[in-house]
């Protein structure tokens, strides 16, 4: 983008997002320079979204700003961290202004939503890509894994699942969705919300966390193959919408991606944390879905347990 | 990438490059953990590779993999920097193991050489891209910006220039390079060398620092713009390679990008140490090519003074 390419970081990007992590030095130099307190740790993630293989090219640059922050911001949420920097590299076919106004102003809101500052990046010419680094902060040592999850640990899961698969077989015409719910798994999709106000909840009570990108059954395994251990999930317990029981499409739900909700484990004696929990979050909820067991993976489901361990997964979408 | 992806991470990414600030947690979780020592602040740069842009689809994967980190950590040395760390998020229209190996085997000898470890990132489908975020720590406020240079510093570059250029211009057959340069301004254009080993030496001397990534002309110009100083700069003192001097084509050394040698600016009273750094290190020589002024931007040549600081610059490649 060569000679371009200033003139688009000083119109579109030299302010986005605040943090309570200000940086010293940032967009403007060949790095930005920052502080990190001595009782915290850095953690550092980094995900891309490609055109034609994670959205449609014509996809509303502001659902792409939100959605390309919000899945970093979401695995600083699985960390049980906060949010501090961020870094974009964002390569464009061409300078389109309407594009980029849309983009940096969602861009600009989501950062500031979440307390996250933009330090630096590039931009580049090329079929439309957007890559997202992310720093947060957690307190020293208090950072949770994927590899603690214990037997006899419950497992729980925040929010509703399945809404954003059932949001993209819609906008794919491949169901037609009653009305009450296209505008809420429609967000999901595009607009995911991630959930960061757990980050201290699961520092407190959370033996493992993941957070939901590619379905649950998929993204639970990670957990059970990096603690060694199994599972069992309570079908009836799967927190999903009035649809997707109604129609008995629980698929949605198991493999599913893009929810970005968090799966965490914790001692069955944090039980009636989680109830506090959910008394004073009424727009988080947490349910608990099922158990850890020293081995396995399976679903329950009118008392029978299918095995969700093997490579076929459960039913997946054709 | 979905089933393939962790399977590519395992097989090739899974232990690239060590560092003296090893990670707490690396690949393999939802987020990388790191500790910063409380003496040093966090240096952090993004700088994206796309293929048909800043290279050709038939490239040497393993010159794709040593430029695509070597340009990150020629930020880091901008800022007089030490890396520490780095993310990779690289984009394949295919698995192709010869490609992948070639990648990351090239990619860990880099990060062995420069003391880099990957920490994280992402593989995806979609034209190849390689996008890559740097972490580097320096001593707290020793870091060194654009921003300081002063009337009477002088002004210093590493190495030579031009080189990568004429290499890429080689390469076109836009020009015939002599036998003996063809080899070195391939590799200068190809592999470039960060020059880190400058970092100690920026930290103790300049008022001002840039690596030079879009030529001579253009990047010097960062330094004036942000110091708010003008400069002077001797033909005669550029230090390029006989074929330059013979040909009378300075303009490679002056807007030839992708040289990834260092520029600074320091007081002239520090010009003994120049000499004394050029005695103890012969493979990174440092040249004195003029001197900051209070305003404007020429080349001396001959006894004339020609004006840089328009837009259309000297005398650009047709």
């Amino acid at each position: 983008m060569a000679s371009d390419e200033f003139s688009i970081i000083d119109r579109y990007f030299s302010a986005v997002g605040t943090s309570a992590y200000r940086s010293r030095l940032a967009i403007g130099d060949d790095a930005a320079i920052v502080d990190v307190p001595a009782d915290k740790q850095l953690v550092m993630s980094m995900d891309t979204l490609n055109a034609g293989v994670h959205f449609a090219l014509d996809a509303d640059p502001a659902d792409l700003a939100c959605k390309a922050l919000a899945v970093n911001l979401s695995d600083l949420a699985a960390m049980a961290a906060e949010p501090a920097w961020f870094l974009l590299s964002l390569t464009l076919a061409e300078n389109d202004d309407y594009w980029l106004k849309r983009f940096s102003d969602s861009l600009k809101q989501v950062a500031e939503t979440y307390q996250v500052e933009l330090i630096g990046g590039d931009t580049c010419r090329g079929p439309l890509s957007i890559s997202i680094q992310i720093a947060g902060l957690v307190p020293r040592d208090c950072y949770v894994t994927r590899a603690r999850a214990q037997a006899g640990d419950l497992v729980v899961v925040s929010g509703e699942l399945g809404n954003a698969a059932l949001g993209l077989a819609h906008q794919q015409q491949k169901i037609q969705l009653p009305g009450d719910l296209q505008e809420v798994c429609l967000a999901s999709l595009n607009r995911p919300r991630p959930r960061l106000e757990l980050s201290p909840f699961l520092r407190a009570f959370a033996t493992a966390a993941i957070d939901l990108s590619d379905g649950l059954q998929g993204d639970l395994q990670h957990i059970l193959a990096a603690s060694e251990v199994g599972a069992i999930i309570e079908r009836d317990n799967l927190p999903v919408n009035h649809w997707i029981r109604q129609q008995d499409v629980y698929q949605y739900a198991l493999t599913g991606g893009d929810d970005y909700e968090i799966c965490c484990t914790l001692a069955a004696s944090h039980l009636k944390e989680v109830e506090t929990w959910n008394q004073a979050n009424p727009h988080c909820q947490l349910s608990v879905i099922g158990e850890i067991t020293e081995s396995g993976f399976y679903l329950r489901q009118d008392e029978a347990l299918i095995d969700l361990s093997g490579s076929r997964g459960y039913q997946h979408f054709a």
